[in-house]
């Protein structure tokens, strides 16, 4: 016996991901709705040995829904989500459309999950970036607290749904062909490139996707004065993000200490291997749900050795969304 | 009438680039040896409608040669250039053979040309990822002294030579129909992926392109305490390398101010488009010459105002290499 599920946005790359993911880890239910868009409505889905069959997203789909994974964009969701919670589901939305309510809470279960039970009926799934950068900083900031975080994104296609993933591929082809590459998913040339995150810029200058890396690590951490930048890049990767982070603490610390604080940190794997130059890299983390670290520098530009560079790699469907998601989900239960 | 020009190197990624800058840039010469290792000796160049054998590099390759321009490696450099300079040339080296000798000058002609003259034989030029990232720091550091710098690299292919490149397109191949990638030219899978830079690590665990571009900007910039830290990574592109620089300066400066000195740096061009979310990108140095900045944003986790961040786009084979060798060589003459 489990729980009456919906997916909301399951025809996506984050919906397909949570399918996956129910499967992989036997997530215990009794029903399963998937809903997408009326454009994917009537669609068949294989699952669990079972074919269910895409229903269109309404203010109407959840009546007997316990638990609603929502992934269907940021706009479905401040449409949907409240239908959901007044039928009586509890919602875990991957949007931004509530992260930053001060009712809503915001959880890593690595991180925060004593937060999951003071939900009002939703629970925001972080940005990607954010948790990918974040999980394996957290179990460091406990120790010695952080002060300054400065960060730099190497972020995959899929971090803009599937369309950016064959966009991706396509263009890859057109060029090898001679030809012009075709930008659609995104606004510029994806393949053999490297471009500024395509999120809203703000005033400041500072994209979206850099926005929410600051104000979500402060209300994950509940530390409103951690001092962060960001900057945050798409490069031509599939679907695993790395993130070069330089971390300033407010005491002494050595590599040595961090790789230790980290070995044992859960979500986190080690992959540091100096006499082979083998570090963490998008084709290790694809698929994968740990969030993989590597390149624990001393940084001696800090005074006082209260200086470490690390770098990051996760998989951006998995724990950068769909896992994490799951990983609520259970704890719920 | 011109000096008597040598290319060591000729047939390599730099080399073919040399010959395109000082056809480009009509550099006077009444003689050019081009020179390589024994496997390409025979080989026959095309330039300025004439055709050049390719001699193989030895000792006695220099008499009467005025200007050698190096670019065969380290190994070859330390080889060959004492020999050069023995015959009376001035050797214009582009490997890190000799950059932090003392006794030799290591120029980016926008910084410190005044260098130049203090040779005794030979003149280095910098490692590309450290000019690609100075350059456009230079005129902000004379205005307002840069206290500290934070450097994330997504560095190409081009930077491990032609057969990187090649290798970058036949991976892309492979993988797009479904084999295996081949790798030679690079330890890690380079299409669609992400790896630290593949050079060699240190104690500390820094790879020597990191430890280059700290050394390099240290004496370039003729300040011995700046600090900096740099984190350097490949990515799947063919020739142009970005950098990610967060600058912690000695006094308030604010983003306005940084667009204003580098509207007119010399070597510099901006492309700071918030509207448009258009800053540099690897397609638009690609065969350019100068540094391209955008993305310039106060950063707010320095206090005071003093913090920058920067974004950087340059032709690894052009400014972070062939052009900056020829700039010094034109100096020369």
């Amino acid at each position: 016996m489990g729980c009456n599920l919906a997916i909301a946005g399951v025809t996506g790359a984050v919906g397909q991901e949570f399918l996956k993911i129910l499967d992989e880890r036997e997530f215990p239910f009794s029903s399963l709705k998937v809903l997408a868009s009326s454009r994917s409505a009537g669609k068949k889905i294989n699952f669990r040995k079972k074919q269910y069959s895409v229903e269109e997203l309404t203010k109407d789909s959840f009546a007997g829904v316990d638990i609603a994974l929502f992934s269907a964009g940021g706009a479905r969701s401040k449409d949907f989500a409240p239908a959901a919670v007044k039928a009586g589901a509890v919602v875990v939305d991957n949007s931004s459309a509530f992260r930053m309510d001060p009712e809503v809470p915001l959880v890593i279960p690595e991180i925060n999950p004593e937060k999951i039970k003071q939900h009002k009926g939703i629970i925001a799934n972080p940005n990607c970036s954010t948790i990918i950068g974040i999980v394996p900083v957290w179990p460091l900031h406990r120790a010695n607290t952080v002060k300054r975080m400065v960060i730099s994104t190497y972020q995959a296609a899929s971090g803009a749904g599937y369309p950016a993933m064959l966009e991706l591929e396509n263009q890859t082809r057109e060029i090898l062909d001679g030809k012009e590459p075709t930008c659609k998913a995104f606004p510029y040339q994806i393949a053999f490139n490297v471009f500024n995150h395509n999120s809203a810029l703000g005033p400041n200058g500072y994209n979206f996707e850099e926005r929410k890396m600051v104000n979500e690590t402060r209300k994950i951490f509940d530390c409103a004065d951690i001092a962060i930048t960001c900057t945050c890049i798409r490069v031509p990767v599939f679907r695993a993000h790395c993130e070069s982070i330089n971390l300033e603490f407010a005491d002494p610390i050595t590599a040595e200490q961090v790789r230790d604080l980290l070995s044992t940190a859960p979500g986190v794997a080690l992959i540091d291997d100096r006499e082979n130059n083998r570090f963490p890299m998008p084709v290790d983390a694809s698929g994968k749900d740990e969030i993989f670290v590597g390149r624990i520098r001393q940084d001696e530009s800090i005074t006082d050795n209260r200086g470490i560079n690390i770098w990051v790699a996760g998989d951006q469907l998995r724990k950068g969304a769909a896992l994490n998601a799951v990983q609520i989900a259970e704890k719920l239960l």
